[in-house]
């Protein structure tokens, strides 16, 4: 109690030495600016004196401005104006480590176009939440939380919520994936897996083989940990399985990171061929691969490819992550590792070092949801859509654009490369106009692409698709034009 | 699809290419073991060839033991064993860098003593779930659900849920706290904010000055990032102001890290007079204060003391972490920091860098149910049954224990010392007698505190805790003993 060390002297009258010791205490900054003083009568009980002396005490220093009076409310501090001087300044830009640094300079929602309203925008290929199934989502909240109670509220392990990391095993089970001796971890999302893998088992300077282009925030994630990007070249086969070879030669090569069910940005799909060949060329050189599950469930025109892991019967060579943040709930942000047991256990101690477990909640409702049946059911109801507007985009592109480069095979974004477009200028130009997307230099590794661009479709509809690639394909052919005049 | 590079030739019959087919496919695992094949009906419609061409393609690899039949299911690939030696195998704990294996290596989870049942463990001061209030806790998702619909479900901010954000604002500025020019991020609980303040301001080798004992969690995150831990003693004041003022004279003092609030493990409380003292020695060394609200809200006997950043008006050299998961639903994993504008810009990139943002789900059921006044409904009770228990506590120790230290103010916990008693034996002892607690040497820097240990009271009732402390107490009575002879 803040009161409770005023001892009162003989000498002087009560009312001055409640007097003094409030101001000392606010000297002292015991009371804060504004902070509340007890009502006089309560004050008077706590310091077995009379109430007339706490009127008094308060009346005084009120006159002097050290408090003040709102009525029917109490008596409050008077805060003090602190000089610039005073203040504890702490530069926390420069004190920055070179991770912070990195994180921030490549953080591209700082540097990026803001949005405003009436804009089109091909960036995102974050899900249309219009398409969840709030319904069903309810339901399975309320079923968990029925079933388990306070438990699912409580701390959980490491690993993850035991339901939820068995389904997934059967999950990935039916993905062709031999899951004995291997264990599931569920993480914040994907971000949280790669990031999770890359903080403890590299080092700044380690390499690390990439396709190039790749998705963008692993190129952030990567590089803000000080990794050197080693990058294949895509061309409509997919990976250059040539340049693969040579770059496995090359000395500190820590992992391979691939995404071969639906490559981000090109919409690519690796063929069942190459994805052993590819697995045979990191065993030979003992580089385990991360291979990124990105948007399996979204492929329309294949039926299912078996992910690089089931190649690793029995193995611990290949590290499985996903999510299925492009579908359900990203806002929940849960995601998974598979990989062998061992390294499951090592990445559990890795977790409670960053944030000990995800969300049991998140992880008892998705388990509810997925178990149920909800996911499948839905899947097919976004399939459907997702597809229609990537049909359609298709047919725009090919109207009103002519590209030189036109990939992917579903999912909710394409691929478009021109010659002698740069796309960095293409996005100026269009968003003057109001339609705005993912310049290609955001995905390469040496911030090149230049004439490459994504079109995210998620967020956008039909007559949305149309009116925006008629801009960008009207602003191309205008550069083109001025293009052919230059070259006159 | 699987079968669409399948060309037919003249030369052989259609049935023995099939055969083929399906045998170099499996040789090339791109059917997994136990993978599911076409029904044979399905699998002429789409090669275009007669049904049953396919029918003696697959009697023929079922009688070689390729594939087999489970009637009423379909045909499937037979798994094949694959040699120890072909397998690929990553040793994973020599490939941890030095943050991953300290990480693994700090873990008391590996280390610690197993639950069994019928134990009386007094390690946990995570709350006790009985007294969640889970029907406030379902009003909660159900309105902000039907408020936020899909929204809350998609992807958010690295900041937060802004409700929620505005919500803790206010209620730091009840605290004491003026917030103007400070801002807050949300993070996946204490344990998340720590380390992002560590992992993006400080390299191996700087140094933090902590209470000694301190949060155990703490200490392995600082050392698992290479940190020198500089620890200053408590005694029943807390902590030592000359020592503190000695160490703050040393080089590469990057942080003080501190828990004024209600210290953990020792319990006590920073009074006002210490936490004003406390604040201008570090700003005199322009040193910043990580400050930990640790359990603040379950205070008994003081009434509200301001935290050390509400000395902070207008600075930036304090930041203060904090969560409600003592006391509201840890499985959620939410907290927050509060610091300077800029700080937390900076820290949102680092957020986006780690796993782009935390539950947007979990925040805004959280939001909801702070902001209906469910906890300031709840805290009283909590805190009822929590005083109860530390008061009954208490009155066991000293019947049974006579005990050389007796610390704690409130909370979930008590701290006690005892002369010549190494704790870590003494709960090898209690063990037996299935009574565990948490020995000192977790909670110190150096693995000192051999004398010392921690009850936690939150998951077990009153006749568990005089039990409990009984056998706790006679063991230790046992030992005094002991050692009298030993001197004889």
């Amino acid at each position: 109690m803040i009161f409770s060390s005023l001892e009162f002297n003989n000498e002087e009258p009560i009312y001055k030495q409640i007097e003094k010791y409030i101001k000392n205490m606010i000297d002292n900054k015991l009371i804060a600016g504004n902070g509340k003083l007890p009502a006089t009568r309560e004050l008077g009980r706590i310091l077995g004196v009379s109430r007339n002396s706490v009127i008094t005490a308060y009346e005084n220093l009120e006159s002097e401005g050290v408090i003040y009076t709102i009525k029917g409310k109490g008596t409050f501090v008077t805060p003090i104006e602190i000089n610039e001087e005073e203040k504890w300044n702490i530069p926390w830009n420069d004190k920055l480590n070179e991770y912070g640094r990195l994180a921030n300079e490549l953080d591209i929602v700082k540097s990026e176009i803001p949005w405003e309203k009436g804009i089109i925008s091909f960036k995102s290929i974050s899900p249309d939440g219009e398409l969840f199934n709030i319904d069903d989502f309810k339901k399975s909240f309320l079923n968990r939380i029925s079933m388990e109670e306070h438990k699912i509220l409580n701390y959980g392990y490491a690993k993850g919520y035991k339901p939820l990391i068995d389904y997934l095993l059967k999950y990935m089970q039916n993905k062709g994936i031999d899951t004995k001796g291997k264990d599931i971890l569920i993480t914040n999302g994907f971000t949280e897996a790669l990031e999770m893998m890359l903080s403890a088992f590299t080092k700044p300077g380690d390499s690390i083989i990439c396709e190039n282009p790749t998705h963008n925030t692993a190129i952030k994630i990567m590089k803000a940990q000080g990794l050197n990007i080693i990058g294949v070249s895509m061309n409509e086969d997919g990976l250059c399985l040539e340049e693969l070879k040579e770059k496995l030669k090359l000395e500190k090569v820590k992992f391979g990171y691939l995404i071969p069910s639906y490559h981000n940005p090109t919409g690519l799909v690796m063929k069942g061929e190459k994805r052993h060949e590819v697995y045979r060329l990191f065993k030979e050189s003992n580089v385990p691969i991360i291979e990124d599950g990105f948007n399996e469930e979204l492929l329309y025109n294949s039926t299912h490819l078996s992910p690089i892991a089931s190649f690793d019967t029995g193995g611990s060579g290949v590290v499985y992550l996903s999510s299925f943040s492009k579908i359900l709930f990203p806002g929940m942000r849960i995601g998974w590792i598979l990989g062998e047991k061992n390294l499951i256990d090592l990445l559990q101690s890795v977790k409670r070092c960053k944030n000990i477990h995800t969300s049991f909640l998140d992880q008892g409702i998705l388990y509810e949801y997925l178990s149920e049946g909800y996911f499948d059911k839905n899947i097919k109801k976004v399939k459907k859509i997702y597809k229609e507007k990537y049909k359609f985009a298709l047919k725009c592109i090919k109207k009103y654009i002519n590209p030189k480069i036109l990939w992917g095979e579903g999912g909710l974004h394409i691929y478009v490369g021109l010659d002698n477009i740069n796309s960095r200028e293409l996005l100026e130009r269009c968003y003057k106009k109001k339609v705005i997307f993912m310049p290609g230099d955001i995905f390469s590794i040496d911030n090149a692409s230049d004439n490459a661009f994504r079109l995210g479709l998620s967020r956008v509809n039909l007559e949305e698709i149309e009116k925006g690639i008629k801009i960008i394909g009207e602003t191309i052919t205008e550069m083109r034009r001025e293009n052919e005049i230059a070259l006159e």
